[in-house]
């Protein structure tokens, strides 16, 4: 591979330049890091009964619309608050002060002191983690005030899974339950069983959601709580279809590019945005210690490929992996508190001639490294063969299974084929074996996907991995736009989460080209943002839709500044919008700037709108869409007067 | 209405200056207006049996593919330049100078001369036009040399589904059957049934588009082609369900900003970008002679919103519309070459109280004012007493109806509602009344619309308007995120293309914010380019799959060049690529960027690959799915010395 350059060569003067300010950049961010607020929007908590259990909402503060007078004396209406789902953690809360050499708030700490099934250890188990601690030439990038590793009591089984299969009601159920009503009350009253009962799909999402039903989704599989013993710092979260949609953010240094402060500054910038969970896919220097900064900096889950950072021990030759550095590799990041693994535990032997004749064969970095492996030794995947080791070992963490798709298509020619599929049937057994474990467990999917082949994949997965929750990237819908891969992928991932797939992971504009930067990492989340709640609302999630009608209100009423506070994008949606109109007068201004005052078609709309209420105002009871024939009598009683304003 | 401010008040100084540098830089361009290109890519011609009939399709040059040898004695072999579709016309020939003063080369003349059956008349008969050119004071802003107004003899009728009708096929009909294949031949045999035939959605493309195939889809009404008499620089197109889906981009000035410059520069950029029909929606000064600059430099159809200039006519006010002035306006955009119209005669009078209880009402400029004149009147819509009479002018020019759908839901808490389908099933009456005069028809449509009730939206136009193309604006999927609606409509444009909608009217990241600019055009025709493709590729369109082939296969051997040759966009994805990897090194290197140098995935699939190739040549007929039980024969006598490479 002799034409291949080592890291050091491959960088230019140019890149190490860009990538020191980038660095610098990163630094001075969390130097001067305060909260991550967005206009008229304020941190509310509601409380639940545990104790301890206080969920962050962010709600969106509305003026009030002009619902009659005259210009002399008009009369106004106030528009209630409206709450969103907060992922952005105590980095949203003007009270609190980030400071993240000493980490989160360690919000679960005395959860899981009160269920006594965990012992804590003086010190790190894993080998590695030793080493490094041992190494004084890392004391400058390393985090001080490492929690002590907490473990399973022997024999105990501390996964939310199992506490949920005997009737346990954990916090973080409850903390879920009313994060995911977003504070709001029981919409039964609101709502048809049509706005939440979904024939098409088969997905259930009830009017008010339990703490009782996210507990029997959890023991049922169809849904994971990613939250290992060892990340007290995390704000419980819930991946499931009868749930909302979530997005998963990547984040990562290489061995070509970026540092710790970049990766940290990456994470804080992706739940700002509203990243559910965040993978650090790390391949390049100090992964251990970047990792560490990630975890207790982070109030969202964090995932990660193990296989990658094993594959760092043995100086990146697949061949020369092995259970003991792979074993010792999970127990270093479940004792860091990693939330879930991606395992590709489904890469068989058998499998891997069946890539061979695919446009793109494998593109997977951790299926191909196993691949790799299974051939130079003409063994079956020892992920595989030690998949009940794995077990043990998560279960003593509640680290969640992410079973990887290792033979994901790589372009859309190579879409559902045997190779995929084959894998995705071993996957399903796996799942069966995870929990039998009462280990938590989701399932990866594509990769490039065409439309008309993405009901598939969904059913596929439904029926062979016994509905647990599916987490796909993308899928990319079309091979032709790299640069624009949020939005090829965006389409398949609005498609696939309105089928009931659990989690998006993001694609951004970067996909195929580089790795991402902090605009990238926005410009992906907001793409998936969108397709995620696309989805919740094609799913008859009870809430998703009251954002939509609340942004629409507002702009049928030109309340501006409104409409551009209940957009995913604030800022961007107020800059668009004083690029045309000027800044201060456009936004009382009663026109919008596509059209200009004359062509205003909201406006007119007023005038129709306010015609019909006189029609009914005319003739109490009367249907203002009883037709042409009432309505002239009506109008001529009326006279037209209201349309010679013009 | 005195708190709506009047045009000439609501610019402040900063826009003013930047409107003015908008303006400078768009002179600019067009002064110095050189071919259109992107590199790597040839512009080739294929003559028609029709003389006259020479399509331009562009070639995307590709590298030679490494198949073997070794580093020493390297095997490549050549890969055949991809023809793509081109939208540029001649702005794409590096032959052809651009002169936007004197206008394009008048392609069609000759053909519509050929036919007999029209008039040259010496002066437009338009009372507008004529008083326009009779104005000294527009002499500074006037395209000369206006080709003299052509008309059909008394009695005739030169549309094209007139021609198709009577079995005809016509020159635009050979040059749309050339260009829809690509240049490709017959695929029957490189394709199976199933690459053309599409059960699920009832879409059916051969695997070869004959000029008779699209002279029967125009006769049946199942496809349009827009190509007014007097648009002879009009390089024929077709929009139906069973043709490649296209995209339409919105350009316009407004009361508010822009000039003749920036709409001429506008309509250039957006067939650059891949823009199949460009619709000019100017309201604001010097529409008349904006648009003449347009026509005269357009390869691409031109559709307008006439009732905008009758409303200028009139100063603003609705009311004050009538059938005479709306007349004389479609003669005078007739005359000039417009192509299709869009006609809002749907919105009856009993269809305007049904929007009062919408969260947002009517947001169709066109549908407002119609709704506004109905009601100020208590008549039934002009438009709709009247259509037969526009039915006589448009086959006089050929210009086709876009049968507009002014009661579009606004925000999706109001899509599908009575309003929405009720006028919707108005527009099947008039394309029944339309057909019967062989005047071209399409049918616009939403808007804004859930996922969940996209399907509901194509089936019922396709019931209700017997198979007549459908145009829809995106649908936006939420109402959430101004600001990125090319997204959040992209997701949706995608869906109801596959469903089989021959047209996408593209959204601009500004939509409901402002106006777009150059920047703007650009982002909206790339989310809906993808859009399209991806519909295509899902309609099962022979050639549609063949470019994300050719793609996929030059990303896997890591042919950079032609990766983003390949691409939508290949200046974004080449500057994406170099912010990672060195400029040079990068495009050579055999790993990609994301994975760094030891983890490239790819290169492992090359390893693959090659074992199994192996396995192959050691038992001929071998195939090299059968499993592992021969893998490990194979494997022994092999040895596994490939993977020692590393």
């Amino acid at each position: 591979m002799s034409q291949i350059a080592e890291p050091k060569n491959i960088e230019s003067n140019a890149d190490k330049k860009s990538r020191a300010a980038q660095k610098k950049s990163a630094k001075e961010f969390l130097d001067n890091l305060t909260a991550q607020q967005f206009p008229n929007s304020r941190k509310v908590y509601l409380q639940g009964e545990h104790s301890g259990v206080k969920v962050g909402v962010r709600e969106i503060c509305l003026g009030q619309s002009l619902v009659g007078g005259d210009e002399q004396n008009p009369v106004f209406e106030p528009n209630a608050p409206l709450p969103v789902y907060d992922t952005a953690g105590p980095y949203s809360d003007p009270e609190y002060t980030p400071d993240i050499r000493n980490g989160l708030p360690k919000l679960r700490q005395q959860w899981i002191e009160a269920r006594g099934d965990t012992d804590v250890l003086d010190t790190r188990q894993a080998a590695y983690s030793q080493k490094r601690m041992a190494d004084q030439g890392l004391d400058h990038i390393r985090f001080d005030n490492l929690p002590a590793p907490r473990k399973a009591k022997p024999g105990k089984n501390v996964t939310q899974m199992h506490y949920a299969r005997q009737g346990i009601i954990t916090p973080e159920m409850e903390f879920i339950a009313i994060r995911e009503n977003m504070g709001r009350g029981n919409l039964a009253a609101q709502l048809s069983e049509a706005d939440y009962k979904n024939a098409r799909t088969g997905i259930y999402i009830p009017p008010q959601i339990t703490p009782e039903f996210v507990r029997r989704e959890v023991a049922e599989g169809r849904a994971i709580i990613p939250a290992n013993i060892n990340h007290t710092e995390l704000e419980p979260m819930i991946i499931g279809r009868n749930f909302l949609c979530k997005v998963n953010a990547n984040i990562g240094n290489s061995a070509v590019t970026s540092s710790i402060e970049e990766e940290v500054e990456k994470l804080v910038w992706s739940i700002k945005w509203g990243g559910d969970t965040v993978m650090d896919l790390s391949t390049g220097q100090n992964i251990h210690e970047t990792r560490e900064w990630i975890l207790r900096n982070s109030p969202v889950p964090i995932g990660t490929v193990p296989i990658y950072q094993a594959l760092e021990k043995v100086d990146g030759v697949a061949e020369d992996l092995n259970w003991d550095v792979f074993r010792d590799t999970l127990i270093e990041q479940a004792e860091q508190g990693v939330d879930y693994f991606t395992i590709h535990a489904g890469v068989l032997l058998r499998y891997v001639p069946l890539t061979a004749k695919r446009v793109t064969g494998i593109v997977s970095r951790g299926g191909s490294i196993m691949a790799k492996w299974c051939l130079a030794h003409h063994k079956e995947n020892f992920l595989y063969t030690h998949f009940e080791d794995i077990c043990e070992i998560l279960k003593a963490y509640d680290v969640s299974f992410s079973l990887g798709d290792g033979l994901r298509p790589g372009c859309i020619a190579d879409a559902n084929d045997e190779a995929q599929f084959g894998e995705l049937r071993t996957l399903g057994e796996l799942t069966e074996i995870a929990w039998k474990h009462d280990v938590q467990t989701m399932i990866e999917g594509p990769g490039h996907v065409p439309m008309h082949k993405i009901r598939e994949n969904m059913d596929e997965q439904l029926e062979h991995c016994h509905g647990a929750p599916f987490y796909t990237l993308g899928p990319l819908t079309t091979d032709i736009a790299p640069g624009y891969d949020h939005i090829t992928s965006g389409i398949g991932a609005a498609m696939i989460g309105s089928m009931g797939c659990a989690m998006l992971c993001y694609v951004t504009p970067k996909e195929h080209l580089g790795l991402p930067n902090k605009e990238d990492v926005k410009e992906g989340l907001m793409a998936y943002k969108i397709a995620a709640h696309a989805a919740d609302v094609a799913k008859g999630h009870p809430r998703a839709q009251m954002r939509d009608n609340a942004l629409s209100k507002a702009r049928f009423e030109f309340r501006w500044e409104d409409q551009f506070n209940l957009g995913l994008d604030p800022e961007r949606a107020r800059i668009y919008h004083d690029e045309t109109l000027p800044k201060e007068s456009g936004k009382i201004a009663h026109f919008c700037s596509m059209c200009g005052p004359k062509f205003c078609s909201m406006k007119i709309t007023q005038d129709v709108r306010d015609y019909s209420k006189k029609l009914e105002a005319a003739k109490p009871g009367t249907e203002a869409s009883k037709g042409m024939e009432e309505m002239s009598i009506k109008f001529k009683e009326l006279g037209a007067e209201i349309y010679h304003k013009g």
